[in-house]
């Protein structure tokens, strides 16, 4: 789909890595997110219609194709996201933008935060406000990720010194001109740098040259094969917390899982951090490694699934994300659309 | 809302003429359009997340904070658009977006179109290519609309005489600097100019040059009180049809009720048109204008409202916008969540 309608100069902006083996229909009944997010939405802003068979074999649609449509419920808006629960999706109509005739990335390597106002959240917001339309991913890897990235694909790139130890954040703007991003990338770290807010900054000097940090940030299938079997993550909450929460789950895992490596990475810049812990070898494991990010949530203000869906690993946390009102009236609707629980049974509930 | 926020930088970004009447919490049950829509979608865009009272007396929330959650099936979604039918909602977490720190517009009297190709469809294709992100708004007003506003406020502005009898399309610009958007206003529409697609353009010198050309747009009350009792039409269609619409129900309207006024006018750039018909004094006049335009769409794939919801008026009219199966699922879900049918009773079905 991405290729199809880039070679007619228009984008379809969810961009996951699993680009390429991915599907279009798992990505609306997942709501799938990734990349792009903080500048197009999760799947669902993309999603105009769809049509779907329902439980009883009755079909809805055919798929909206209008921007603006408010003739009743969006049936479409509660199926993105139902996980296949509430009916199979078997058309979509999706909304495309023009795609950005110009790309360019930088990566910053944050100051330690002398006080929490100075944090990642604060250069986030800056970033955020201070280029504006033109900010398409911000996307943080602390320490062990880039370091542990750097050393699986050395053919890559190297980094300056000033990276070691350092929360690094990826960010991402697309514009018409290319200079111009340059221009704004390089200013824009450049007042960072002099209020003490980044220690370094590499500034690509070509696309290639900042396609090769998106490598890094991509480097994910290498990381996940030295800490197999590992447990992902998958988080959403308040950037503000992120460097407290790190540190707290990282003082914890020495404790009770000293074996294991955690890698923590994300597209911070829409508040989902994601981490893989591991080994994890038994289900006692499992369960203390999910403890030690979980038990730190604040119930009903995070998320333990941001852009993966519940599923059936994550079923026992539904309740720290959703209130019992909720969980009654999703259940309520299932039971609506799906008396007999034939769809994708065991996932969600 | 705006104020508030726009004092500290950022932007609400559901723009409405019932703007500083309407509240939030009916822009939400309504999925409230408006005209920066083509940027920054309908309200379901900005909410992230809602507290809402079901008929069970049961209150669904927290409000989502989270740009990414995805823990369930998104009741906030539902219940957005839905009307007051499924729940009343009384808090919002909405999304902000950062406040452009400049605008501009222009005026744009389209040239007859030699082809279909060639027309008001073509147009709002090219600002959408070629004015990429910057594009905020693009409202259409037929030359009826035009010369009655400029003839209901004089004080405001006089326009070129080649705006006369012909297709006006109203675009705004949104960015970093006045001075960037106003040359790329100019050279886009001296490109339209010399490839024959506009007759006649106004560049305003200043913002509240650009201000005044809004005024015109949003001289409906004066247009409303020459042809009271109107019918209202919200209509969301192909732009690509527009002209051709227009022009049939005009037939249609001077053999059926020539009598009456109707100006088009809408926000063509995300595919809502609108018009205003009157005066009809008699439910059968009344019935005869929503014929003249609604016999015209085609079933399943236009709607009869496109930003205000179906209420009490566009109900007999829900079958030519939804199909019987996601009648009876939207049917469904009402009774799973109101069996009673105590919420906002006889809206929608």
């Amino acid at each position: 789909l991405q290729k199809l309608v880039e070679a007619e100069g228009w984008m379809f902006p969810i961009d996951l890595g699993s680009r390429g083996s991915c599907q279009v229909g798992g990505n609306a009944a997942t709501n799938a997110g990734g990349c792009r997010v903080i500048k197009y939405g999760n799947t669902r802003a993309s999603v105009l219609g769809l049509e779907a068979v329902l439980a009883d074999g009755s079909v809805i649609g055919p798929p909206n194709k209008l921007v603006k449509n408010n003739s009743g419920y969006s049936l479409t808006q509660l199926l993105v996201g139902s996980e296949g629960t509430l009916g199979v999706i078997t058309r979509l109509a999706l909304k495309l933008v023009p795609l950005p005739a110009a790309r360019h990335s930088l990566l910053l390597a944050l100051a330690p935060a002398t006080t929490p106002e100075r944090g990642l959240d604060h250069v986030l917001r800056r970033c955020k406000f201070e280029l504006g339309g033109a900010l398409s991913a911000a996307e943080a890897m602390w320490p062990d990720f880039l370091a542990g990235a750097v050393a699986a694909r050395p053919q890559v790139r190297s980094l300056p010194a000033g990276f070691a130890n350092r929360l690094a954040l990826l960010v991402e703007l697309e514009g018409d001109r290319h200079e111009a991003l340059a221009r704004m990338a390089e200013s824009f770290a450049e007042k960072l740098f002099e209020e003490g807010l980044i220690e370094e900054a590499v500034l690509p000097a070509s696309e290639r040259d900042a396609q090769s940090l998106w490598q890094l940030r991509e480097c994910i299938p290498e990381l996940q094969a030295g800490i197999r079997p590992y447990v992902g993550f998958d988080l959403g909450l308040d950037p503000a917390q992120y460097e407290a929460f790190v540190r707290r789950a990282r003082e914890r895992l020495a404790r009770t899982l000293p074996q294991v490596r955690a890698y923590f990475f994300g597209h911070v810049g829409d508040g989902n951090l994601h981490a893989m812990i591991g080994p994890c070898r038994t289900p006692e494991e499992v369960r203390e490694a999910e403890l030690a990010l979980y038990e730190q949530l604040t119930p009903l203000a995070t998320c333990v699934t941001a852009e993966h869906g519940v599923g059936r690993k994550k079923k026992a946390y539904l309740g720290s994300s959703r209130s019992p009102a909720d969980i009654e009236a999703m259940k309520a609707i299932k039971r609506a659309l799906d008396p007999q629980g034939i769809l994708n049974p065991g996932r969600i509930f």
